[in-house]
């Protein structure tokens, strides 16, 4: 299957006086590609599955910059499933523009229950959830 | 009564590719500066107060912005109550490094009773929750 | 003439604890319709113009929030040109959802050009660039 | 040596609709923190070095999440050099809430020389350069 792509124009105030792209800008555009790729199965970050409210908290993320990224570019975002675990799914992004590598990044979010006040509880996958997120 | 000061160091991330600060993040200083305000006086933006969840969601902010502000700068940030309102109240900002003027502001939040799922209403501001915000 | 219209889907990092999006990023989406719309016109907020840099930095903004914005929504914002003065102009955005109106606000940029250790001077707007903003 | 400490309140609009602490804003503190870790050595992530600008961009970034942190909260960010290769200085960082802890990261930036229109160049750590960062 080939990968999700979401493409993604970079905004003035993502940069920094360096004149490139905040380093920490690239997880928010991997968190909206994550909400694409989710979408793209009927899924989404926040969802009510069967009553309960489900989220995906992260538990870990990483970015490796390869390029600088720029004002007005406009970024593609490769979003593959790296690993589908019990609780947790692994996404694995990779940054370019015009086909040139810009970055790589790995983020790792948890299936949990939201109760009231914001209480999380990790849950196991429910198995059509796993479904549509590995259709495979 | 001297204003109330609240002193904020420019983060590397709030500038842009101007070397100056993102004209959006004055918004946020001004917020910190509303917490830090609200504090001093027993109060949040979020309050439980006898059992309700109050909140203060802003309906009207300006900014004038008079001088860049650049990274690293220790921006002094000046609140003063401008208006009280039967439901809201307005706060101005004078934002200043070492005395120069760099911006002035305001802002307009709405006491409002926060209900299940983010819903809101706008409420009378609560009698002791006025003298708290001006004991004058 | 019709407003130009941007369209933007709000990002999960958007919002903030009260479900809603935080009021300062309105200013982020502002921008981005501020950019969208020069670009346009063959402009940008940073452009070459016939070897000198000119940049637009800000020097007041304002918003007025009607209804709140929450995540995944789809906001149109309309941009239309408010006044165009000898060294700024003004413009109206207006953001709503399905009709529904979200926030107003206007944004005033001063055309400027840049120096060498980001150093800006006021400028009057070249005619070229006036016609550009303003084709009547 | 103990490590070098960072002490940052949580904003409001650094919370999402989750109620917690988005998790790209954990790269925003670790790098207030790296910066306070540099200053606190006569350093900066850009310096004027014997008339060059040097620059420090992020090649590599992680972020392990282990509890929520939320508005208001006071966090602790602990700062050790983790490791000084020739051309790349790597930070651990510890973010902990009363001694409970919140989060992990890593971050390794590298030594450039900004030259015009912001283009930079890997060079070696200047050796008083290091010293400062890791006086041993």
């Amino acid at each position: 299957m080939p990968p999700f792509r979401l493409q993604r124009r970079v905004d003035f105030c993502d940069t920094d006086l360096a004149g490139i792209v905040h380093f920490a800008n690239f997880f928010r555009y991997m968190e909206a590609a994550e909400v694409a790729f989710l979408k793209a199965r009927g899924l989404n970050v926040h969802v009510d599955w069967n009553g309960d409210q489900l989220g995906f908290p992260r538990v870990s993320v990483t970015c490796d910059y390869v390029s600088p990224a720029r004002f007005d570019d406009l970024l593609d975002i490769d979003v593959t499933l790296d690993r589908l675990g019990g609780k947790s799914v692994t996404y694995a992004f990779a940054f370019s523009r015009n086909g040139v590598p810009i970055a790589r990044g790995k983020m790792t979010s948890v299936c949990c229950r939201v109760g009231p006040n914001h209480a999380i509880e990790a849950i196991d996958i429910p198995p059509e959830l796993r479904t549509r997120l590995n259709p495979g």
